[in-house]
């Protein structure tokens, strides 16, 4: 007997972790395994944020949280977004969740139907579909690359039928590192806005740019049009905590609690008050975004140098490198072949939606990526 | 605008999470407040737990946990199982999740499609209908009262349609304290798997018994029918941790842990390892199943004494009371007035589908407990 959602038929476990869990038959080899796949950010974990959980689990009853979040990390999120983004936000208009993804899967359940059509711009993080896909609605996966990776109204106006309940985007990107452009973040929301259509914008990269800004789209003339998701493993490197958060309208945020209360109850109380230490004493990460804009200069510049042609990246923590020019095979036979011959691991494309291209995390080091992508020329230019 | 899942409009946040807010206002009052609501042990953390987890936190790096949680807890609870309950359970059919609470709803996402019929027993807990209202399916409430609130395959049968996709039970019961027999649970098993029919069995209590035995629906026989959800915020006082898990035949699990991996990617790897030493080092929690034996029987000889009704606990950590031939009002009603006259919270049976009955928690002392029903007693003598 096994009589499941149908559904479920179409969704796969993350190519990503399948690689990275791959790897482990690769280590402790004679050539040193370098990992390059799972975004997990390697800069230490605040110090503040461990010991003062510490303390705070000696001292509190680690009983349940507050429904929708410890009320002291909402009100901290709230003032930042008021602060750094000029955005009205509430801490009634926040809820805590486990990880980014326990916001998205959240959004996904409150506003998706069967049926209807979700619109995302490629490449498209593997996360998304299946959430949608479960909800038994699709993914309309759209081209970007004539405008540099960044979604523009023209090519949305494209792909919107009278199916098309949302928009869902991740700027700056995982995997390209593409930060979208103050013009068509108002374009586009001034059309959704026209077109009754929600946007659900993870945007868990927001604090890492290079020199650009960010453009959240959250803003208050558009405020009942955007669902919000960000967390704190990606700027606080706190990746097993699972904290993350969904920022809405309230009116629209009564509904997405009781899809969380249900689905989860609350993330664990000792890491939101991890996360609301990393909120309100680790709000300068210059070093860490210093760090991840070196890593992604010396890649860049030193596949250009070898005529080796990547999206160059303005944020997040990944660079997406095209297979254009390079080799006949697949992303995924060409990074399993890499993997084999030179001991490095990437993520393929194709997990992305984009065959011809690959993923490397910038998690290490850069002695280490420098290695990597000497690794990765050599590799290249024997398979030639 | 604003278009959501209509299904959400039937959702209600839950009303013991409502009642127990509505406490706040009758904090610090000239009487004191007794708050009887949530099912929130008072017993304390092990310490263990909190100093082994403070020296993980010293030491460890606190990244992603695996794909389907920790696999030493697995390894654990899969050894449990097997010596506890003697059924065959491997860590690869376990799943850690983020309470007990995500464990029902991967469950129920995973198995329960648009109009399905899903049978549960009445009295039923208020986490169940809203999942499965979510997932388009309905609840089909079962009165037991006939057979002392235990599901027996005879009522069942009245119940199944060509839609039942699942029962949903929660044995020992909250908010009974009722604990099914083998023997109904024995047939209850035989004509799930004739009849191709799932059960998710939340055994949240399986531990806290009083002097009978816990009869889990785990059965080698029957593996492919039961997904077993469970956790540690009850047995072992970790509400605010966020550690469950699910039980499942392996090719289950394979759906499951899709649906698991996109809802919440993993609970907290700090709790998972609390969860861990819980596991390994504080098996024995006889002690705290005394206390709330000891309590449950003070309550109820008591309310016997004064001829107040009630189902006396085998198990959990409730006392659920008749208010026939004490009121006329409703359970709401009753609770409210309750709350305001003498400053003793408790749930409304309504919340459990029975409008005749009131819950109460049995987390404070004896003493506490001692006192509520005095109160209790004092009121409806006044209000006869």
């Amino acid at each position: 007997m096994l009589k499941v959602n149908p559904n479920l038929d179409k969704i796969e476990i993350s190519v990503i972790r399948k690689i990275a869990e791959a790897c482990r038959e690769y280590e402790g080899g004679e050539k040193e395994l370098i990992n390059l796949t799972i975004g997990e950010p390697d800069l230490p974990q605040p110090k503040e944020v461990i010991d003062g959980t510490i303390e705070y689990m000696q001292e509190g009853k680690l009983g349940y949280p507050q429904l929708g979040g410890m009320i002291e990390l909402r009100e901290e999120i709230a003032k930042f977004y008021r602060e750094k983004y000029k955005v009205d936000v509430k801490s009634d208009e926040i809820i805590i969740t486990v990880g980014s993804t326990e916001g998205l899967s959240t959004a996904i359940r409150t506003v998706i139907l069967p049926g209807d059509e979700v619109i995302a711009p490629l490449p498209v993080y593997p996360g998304y579909e299946p959430l949608i896909n479960l909800a038994g609605a699709n993914l309309v996966k759209v081209d970007t690359s004539k405008d540099n990776f960044e979604l523009t109204v023209e090519t949305l106006k494209k792909y919107v039928t009278s199916k098309t309940k949302a928009i869902i985007l991740n700027y700056p990107s995982n995997p390209s590192g593409v930060v979208i452009s103050k013009e068509n973040r108002d374009e586009i929301l001034e059309f959704v806005k026209e077109n009754h259509i929600y946007i659900i914008s993870d945007e868990v990269y927001s604090e890492l740019v290079f020199d650009v800004n960010h453009n959240t789209f959250l803003d208050d003339r558009y405020r009942e049009n955007v669902i919000l998701v960000n967390g704190f493993s990606k700027s606080h490197s706190l990746t097993g905590w699972r904290v993350g958060y969904i920022i809405a309208h309230k009116k629209l945020r009564d509904y997405l609690v009781k899809v969380h209360q249900y689905a989860v109850t609350s993330p664990s109380i000792i890491s939101q008050r991890g996360a609301l230490i990393a909120a309100r004493k680790c709000q300068d990460i210059s070093e860490q975004v210093g760090i991840y804009k070196q890593r992604a200069q010396l890649v860049y510049r030193k596949l250009k140098e070898a005529n080796i042609s990547a999206i160059e990246p303005k944020g997040a923590i990944y660079i997406f490198i095209s297979l254009d020019g390079i080799t006949e095979l697949g992303s995924l036979e060409f990074a399993q072949k890499l993997l084999e011959e030179e001991r490095v691991a990437v993520v393929p494309g194709v997990a992305f939606g984009m065959d011809n291209y690959i993923r490397i995390s910038l998690v290490k080091d850069k002695e280490i990526l420098n290695e990597a992508i000497d690794r990765f020329i050599d590799f290249i230019s024997k398979n030639e």
